[in-house]
């Protein structure tokens, strides 16, 4: 028949905007969950330079079959300033990864980071309610997992980032989302921990750093790494050795596609 | 893997630019096109009002990773304007259909019809030099294919339009083009002529006409008809029953869409 099956005419174009673009993953996961749910859609990357983001992205909004776009480095504080409203996720990160075209006209931002990494814990069947949780790493990916963990009511929280103001912020911030939570902030440790989570830089790509100076670990630690590269960090590897239960940057990633998928389709 | 296999990061993108836009049916054909050819790459409908074409299309035309567009109702005029230089078939026919980024950051127009229509007839096997036509409609898609006709070198050319400046317009270039074609104007007639062209509008959707006033056609007529809905016009239903050879919009569409991807590809 000479055509492909999986775009046409009625396709709703969604898309992913960075700078550069060749390394994102959400094109091919995005469009295979659009895919699952049997709806019309293709997620394509776009790439804008700096410079131009500011004129572009309004205009590119005008295409009236384009219904959503991410945004990935170096655009996620850009990003805010195209939204009109703001979803319940976003309200209180004070940040965004997404927008969505509403039916009223609106471009809505949400994010997903922290709403994806609790989704992850949900599919291990692990709920976060009333554990104690170490979380490394307050920076933007950080923020938003400290706040959806936040609302899973665990019993305490212990907070570290390198920018105590980012850490006084969510001390802040848990402390009204989760009324009953212990919130602590200081150096990283396990000690009556139960879940591990590491939402810093540290163990990226070929650092081979541990984010927290530990020989090893409590097989009864339950060790989450947002991280995507490598699969394996350095955290992870230890954690695996020493027979905990490790939650991968990459079921982050399916999580957080899973919950904004809904986020794009719901009507 | 939770991903599909025809779009990601790297993914080059193409449009087509319309007001409707679901009817259109070059994002299934040109990406599967594309993919014959093993290139990454998808063509997006993008839906612009027309209102917004002219702030709208130089911002979208940043995005680093889009390589063309084609234009499509309403836009085939108001396109001509989006490019800085014209391919050769454009700067002869005067119009445009398809613009391409090249490498010196340029955008370059082109116009395909003609060309489509020339590569059908090659495709079955129809040499068109040295034959006597009969060509009916010199509107946008009608004067590219007399143009890419009258370049074939045919023996005799006949046009027909309602429009008499674009008929004498047409007259003079095909002169200008194939010196040693002659060249009549006046109503269409199928007598001394091979090939029966039909570009106008007459015979589309639900219109039962026939584009010229025949009961019957000799079976040595080859005929052809630029009109893609329905794929049997009336004067192909005709043609059919008379026994003659007809090449259909389709096969024209196909041999466009050949054409325009050879060119969105080439260096």
């Amino acid at each position: 028949m000479h055509q492909v099956d999986f775009i046409n005419g009625k396709t709703r174009v969604f898309g992913i905007v960075g700078d550069p673009i060749e390394q994102v993953r959400s094109p091919e996961m995005v469009t295979w969950e659009f895919h699952q749910r049997q709806h019309n859609a293709v997620m394509i990357p776009i790439h804008i330079a700096q410079n131009d983001f500011d004129d572009a992205l309004p205009d590119i909004m005008r295409m009236r079959n384009l219904d959503g776009l991410i945004f990935t480095i170096p655009f996620k504080v850009k990003a805010m300033g195209l939204a009109q409203t703001l979803g319940p996720q976003a309200s209180i990160v004070g940040a965004i990864n997404a927008i969505k075209h509403q039916s009223n006209g609106d471009w809505c931002g949400e994010i997903f980071d922290g709403l994806g990494c609790v989704e992850a814990f949900k599919r291990r069947g692990i709920a976060l309610k009333d554990k104690r949780i170490q979380l490394i790493g307050l920076g933007g990916a950080g923020s938003a997992i400290c706040v959806a963990v936040a609302q899973e009511r665990p019993s305490l929280m212990r907070l570290f980032d390198l920018n105590e103001r980012s850490t006084a912020q969510m001390l802040k911030l848990v402390k009204q989302i989760s009324p009953q939570t212990v919130v602590e902030v200081g150096p990283p440790c396990c000690d009556g921990v139960d879940v591990l989570m590491n939402a810093s830089p540290v163990g990226m790509l070929s650092d081979a750093r541990l984010p927290l100076s530990v020989a090893t670990l409590n097989k009864d630690l339950v060790v989450f790494d947002a991280i995507v590269m490598p699969e394996n960090t350095p955290l992870l590897t230890l954690a695996q050795h020493c027979g905990c239960e490790v939650v991968r940057g990459r079921e982050m990633m399916l999580g957080q596609i899973s919950k904004l998928v809904d986020y794009f389709l719901a009507p």
